[in-house]
């Protein structure tokens, strides 16, 4: 195949770098097609791990300079994988729900703490970034492929599917501090985007518990990351 | 003055953006030397402000697109704020300390959230990123001007200044979870590099309780913004 500059239309992406093509494969070898090698790779623990995987799963291994220019033009990244997308259901377990998240690398570093600590099921509500961009896995560290996740057209759409779950929007408006909040299971912890929030009717419809983080006044809002960490932190605190 | 790209070495450097430029002007006005206009900027509510804080501290405004595609060429940036760089003593209140941050961004992410939760003395141990580089700045949203920081040439050099702190390092080995920990004022939250975390003797010091964030096995660590986030609210949410 032929390395082509990813674009949100095509039903492929590519895990740029060693670790994160090491999680595709541990993670969703199935997904797999193609490993681009960089010439001048060093042949390393890493580099061996990865071929013996390549070979017990079939996945054929390229090796390209080409592809590298193409796809990684910075120049320190001397393996790609290339996988397929794949969607899976949500379980009816607790999630975590974001509503139009707008930055690449928002999501994946909201994707790498969720799965560290242990809230594996995503709902993502349009218009909202590509979880696929290769900026997201890259920002996930490969967390992507630990994740179940769907694209929603509507938080109803969300809520109809989940009509049980007990829904915690983070925003400002009548809200509960975080610090006094008994999250329910299963509960889904849902964000809004970067600069504008949720909308305040998020906080009057059924099952709801609108939560606060509470911060000084000298800043307008938390980075989305940082809250969506506290957040999931909070919920997850008495899992560990 | 003629606008050059920022370089470490300068004793100024520039607050990217409207908002950002109001955050200088409202907490250091006395260390802003100059503020560059676009000529094409709209002329609202903002400007108005911005114009009549130039006027009341007596900084030179200049109208000049040159600054502009030299300072900040994507382009999307009216204004720009240019100041002498300033440190101050940091308090004997509690601390957050980053040791060897290498990350502009993450650097920028970490102030906001310590401001927003009035953490507000930050020790910053070398070789670290540079805190006024106008990335830090503008990912800081403007928290940089609200911070008192100092730079330390070792961590030792810091326990030494601040000898009655209770250190709380973040890290893996022989440490609490950090739902079991109560933070004893002052505190210092201690952070390592964004790859290599904290050395394990920094666990072994005078006056340490090193604090674990516990996480699946899925991740390697958590990212660091997220993971001093976490810490800062944890030790700060009784405040609020």
């Amino acid at each position: 195949m032929k390395a082509q500059k990813y674009k949100h239309e095509f039903d492929y992406s590519y895990a740029l770098g060693m670790t994160i093509t090491i999680e595709l494969l541990k993670f969703k070898p199935q997904y797999t097609k193609l490993v681009y090698i960089r010439p001048n790779i060093d042949k390393n623990e890493n580099y061996n791990a990865l071929m013996e995987m390549c070979e017990k799963h079939n996945i054929p291994v390229e090796t390209s300079e080409k592809a590298f220019n193409i796809l990684s033009p910075k120049g320190n990244c001397f393996v790609i994988g290339v996988f397929d997308k794949f969607q899976e259901k949500l379980d009816k377990t607790s999630h975590v729900v974001l509503v139009n998240p707008s930055d690449a690398g928002n999501m994946g570093t909201i994707i790498r703490t969720a799965v560290g600590f242990g809230l594996d099921n995503l709902a993502i509500v349009r218009p909202a970034v590509d979880i696929f961009d290769p900026k997201v896995v890259r920002a996930s560290m490969g967390a992507v492929f630990h994740v179940k996740f769907r694209y929603y057209d509507s938080y109803n759409e969300y809520r109809n599917e989940f009509s049980d779950h007990n829904l915690y929007p983070f925003m400002l408006r009548v809200s509960t501090p975080i610090t006094k909040v008994e999250f329910k299971k299963p509960y889904s912890l849902v964000f809004g985007n970067e600069a504008s929030g949720l909308p305040d009717n998020f906080a009057d419809l059924p099952n709801t518990s609108p939560v606060v983080i509470k911060h000084t006044h000298n800043i307008d809002s938390l980075n989305l990351p940082t809250a969506v960490g506290i957040g999931i932190f909070s919920a997850t605190q008495n899992d560990f």
